[in-house]
């Protein structure tokens, strides 16, 4: 039996993925990833202002741990949200349960939950899962702990990247479970990146942040956002390197590592957003600045006469002038020009001559890039979806509670 | 044979809708509407920064025709859009050859174009269309008039209301064409209003504004935004009124009239948006100041999730408490109250016990109004959307250029 590794490839890090009976359907439902020891701990959290109850704890006991976490427990099924105080208390008990197996305190131990909203979880099955993934830790669960925080992901999605770090080999993986839905529930993306680089906390919020920008938080499947979106890594320093220093080669080396993982990993979450049959890359240059950049390929990604053209291999640019204009950033008809997967269709205020046959053709393949230029000044931003198909519909309509 | 009336029911006004060969499938496809004598106008067009050439022209003459205008000259098939300095001739040739046939010049005749973006008007059939429109003024000629503004709209949509104002009575009358789209160009909506009341084009400027507000603009069917938007007002002054004045009794009574007509003309729109089966109204209180109500309001109302909810009859208001805290609006679960279809399901932060199944089959009565209240302050707001069905993806997706 072949057991892929990804998330316990780093050096310093064990996982299990368990089944304790909170999705109906009796598939794995409980992961826990945790540390050898206490790791530089950094995450980025939802911007939506109703946030489930896992978020509001980590916030919470965040300013008490000092930038240290020694394990991460996620469960699927149901994300307690909008729980009240008892959801509260659930979240903190799911920390303090993981880190009493683990011999540390609850506020070592961060917490994600997503599923149903509105339930409360069901605890005596959470418990048993929670003890069970920690007594079966181990560097040959990795599959099992990305199946466990999946819902309806239509594949698993994990990325490792290896570099070296004042000589010493570093190894980042991440995992990722995507805009994939359990109705009546919401799209959440949840993350996790283990490295065994040692990184100060704060340099790897800084990286994380900056990571994130263009990476999870370019991804756009429906213009909808989670109540319990988290990404947090961890870093155990086993790698052996002298801690990085702000601003050194080897912090923008690391960075840039955090970057690739990030984006293989925000790549496979649009591609696999609900009902996609292909991803689109929207990339905005040209703009007046970088946030014009931003919320033009945004507007564009999230058009839903765009994506559904791109799902019927329409090169249909007039669509595509329409989202940047309804966009704040600063458009003219006659400084854009737009490029659908290679073909100029758009220059100086008209469309181009090209041929539609191939270019529809090129539309169908899994990968589209949209390329707009606003003529404006040096922002530029890549936004990524997915095409619109019924089945966005159907997994979001045709499900009723 | 009946005549309905509605565009021609106020004094002062003769119409025409002819079939001129813009579109290919024969249908009426060219409209003239047109006062006796030179009418107070005014009228609204998108925001959208890319715009048609019509629109260009009608903001570009508007200046130089001191708020008069004898006639509106519309057609359907080609949009006139993203075509160019030889499209901004086409649209003032329009114009001058509406303006040749009813003795009066150019920029005295408002034009717009819906249809396929980024090809020429064909000139040749568009002449023929205005000069047999021309000739064929009458008052029995609504229907056709309306039918020849129609791109895919499953029914037509007009308004009508009477009022009294210093003792005379008054009628208003609107009609529009919707969020209908003909591949591969984009929805657009293009409302004609014509008053026998006498009202100075200042204060008509004022009152279309103010009505275009919270009904027109209230709108959103998937959150794109034409480039050709266009809603204007004649008003023949015939109903024999003394000119309204600002501020006047009878200026609010002719506002509230319009307004009237424009909800009514706005909800025919978002209940016939592509694909729709039912009129969603999503209807913002105690927000914390009018802003904040229309940015939560059109959040929930853009949500692709909410509008699946509904379609498939799902009470979800997880997805609806995640709408208003995505938005830019002030928010908190704790003073927020969700109320579906009269059943309130979410109270200070947590959902309510409800029956389920009788709400789902409230869910899929034709209107559906769904209360959100965020319990921050006096804001209100109502946007108006529909469902979101399969049959979306395939007006938009399925066909193919």
């Amino acid at each position: 039996m072949s057991h892929a590794r990804h998330i316990t490839l780093p050096k310093g890090f064990l996982a299990a993925g368990v089944a304790c009976g909170i999705k109906p359907s009796g598939k794995k439902d409980l992961a826990v990833i945790a540390g050898d020891a206490d790791c530089n701990v950094a995450f980025v959290t939802t911007s939506n202002q109703i946030t489930g109850a896992p978020i509001q704890y980590v916030r919470r006991t965040w300013p008490r741990c000092h930038g240290l976490a020694r394990a991460f427990v996620i469960n699927a099924g149901v994300s307690n949200v909008c729980t009240g105080e008892p959801g509260l208390r659930d979240a903190a008990t799911m920390a303090k349960l993981a880190a009493k197996q683990l011999g540390t305190t609850g506020d070592k131990v961060l917490v994600a939950s997503t599923g149903v909203i509105g339930k409360r979880l069901p605890m005596a099955h959470v418990r048993r899962g929670i003890e069970s993934a920690c007594q079966s830790l181990s560097q040959r669960n990795d599959a099992d702990t990305l199946g466990a925080i999946m819902t309806t992901d239509t594949r698993p999605k994990s990325a490792v990247v290896m570099t070296t770090l004042g000589g010493k080999r570093v190894t980042i993986a991440g995992i990722v479970k995507g805009a994939g839905m359990i109705a009546p529930s919401l799209a959440t993306m949840i993350g996790v990146i283990t490295t065994d680089a040692a990184v100060p906390s704060a340099l790897l919020h800084k990286a994380l942040k900056a990571a994130v920008y263009d990476t999870f938080n370019a991804v756009t499947v429906d213009s909808d956002q989670s109540t319990s979106d988290i990404v947090a890594v961890f870093a155990s320093g086993q790698a052996g390197n002298a801690p990085l220093k702000p601003g050194s080669s080897a912090h923008k080396k690391f960075a840039q590592a955090l970057h690739e993982v990030c984006m293989e990993l925000a790549r496979g979450v649009a591609a696999d957003g609900e009902g996609a049959t292909r991803l689109i890359e929207i990339a905005v240059t040209g703009a007046r600045n970088q946030r014009d950049a931003e919320v033009a390929a945004k507007s564009v990604a999230n058009s839903p006469l765009v994506k559904t053209a791109v799902h019927g291999g329409d090169p249909n640019w007039g669509r595509i002038a329409m989202a940047l204009g309804k966009s704040e950033a600063k458009i003219t008809a006659e400084t854009l020009a737009i490029t659908i997967a290679g073909q100029k269709v758009f220059t100086r205020g008209k469309g181009c001559a090209f041929d539609e046959k191939s270019l529809s053709r090129r539309l169908k393949e899994n990968t589209v890039t949209i390329q707009c230029n606003l003529g404006k000044g040096p922002g530029a931003y890549t936004a990524l979806t997915c095409d619109f198909s019924k089945d966005y519909i159907s997994i979001n309509a045709d499900y009723t509670t």
